[in-house]
């Protein structure tokens, strides 16, 4: 398995809101809007949830390496109230914006192996690195195109007939958990 | 669940290869070319599997209906012969194409609903539909996507140290097919 290495991780991150933007701006809202079902998230939802992670998640709690600070707790359904009345365009402008300006931050930082190697506290998962966290920045955007891709295959599970055997997307059993 | 609604199924299959290219191309090949182990694929072999099905699988396929023919048996690993010296920016190239001259040959068919109802036999599930054939061919893209955000997660499996309970992508347990 792979150490963590911040070129790597900043090069999936810098390409995350450019792919989410080539797959679903415009898309029938058919695809973009269903969910899998009461209390799950549409492709919006989690484009919003990934939007509202770069205001008041990722960055910030960089930040707080080295200060000797414990991470606030992260709010799964903190999106839903900034959501209201934007369309799905809107939210991947703001997601494209927001995740710039923090690549931007953090470049600035010039980070180098001794930085990565400093620890932080997490409200439920104890002690972490500043090397773990950016290595779970770049997988968060992965699980989350996992789910979309997930939610939006599910949308055609009746359309599909037959074919649903051969279609992992459809096996899927959803362990995502919702942030 | 939806119904098949060709209109959808083509919106979203224009979009896969420029999603694809945004995510991938120049990505370090940390991410692209390595798989979750032995007999398993990388994001390449997806890209070479999703080029190799324009070619040989989708619209042959669409041609049949109609025919009396029943399908010809898919080769999963028929694309490996064919990648042989290919970059991956050539085989996102190649798909990107195929794809396009494909669903140009789709909208000039011009298909209407009582078409779509016509059936074909399929090697191994019998009997299917082509708007069935055609909604796989969406769902097929969307495992696709699923698969390769999977397998870029799972190189990052050690590296995000105890987030690894929160992160969906790397509790899934590769339930696609090969294929």
């Amino acid at each position: 398995m792979t150490e963590h290495n911040l070129q790597h991780t900043i090069s999936l991150l810098t390409r995350t809101p450019t792919a989410l933007n080539a797959l679903l701006r415009d898309l029938p809202e058919m695809w973009t809007l269903r969910n899998e079902g009461e209390n799950t998230w549409s492709a919006f939802d989690v484009v919003a949830h990934l939007a509202y992670c770069e205001r008041v998640n990722w960055m910030p709690r960089v930040r707080q390496f080295g200060k000797g600070e414990a991470f606030k707790h992260f709010d799964r359904r903190g999106h839903q109230k900034e959501v209201q009345g934007k369309s799905l365009g809107q939210l991947l402008d703001e997601f494209a914006r927001l995740r710039s300006e923090n690549l931007g931050e953090l470049s600035a930082m010039n980070l180098r192996q001794e930085n990565l190697a400093m620890r932080a506290e997490h409200p439920v998962l104890g002690m972490v690195t500043l090397s773990e966290l950016l290595a779970t920045w770049a997988a968060h955007d992965l699980t989350h195109l996992h789910q979309i891709s997930r939610v939006m295959a599910h949308q055609y599970r009746d359309a599909v007939g037959p074919f649903n055997r051969n279609l992992g997307a459809l096996r899927c059993a959803g362990h995502s958990s919702p942030g």
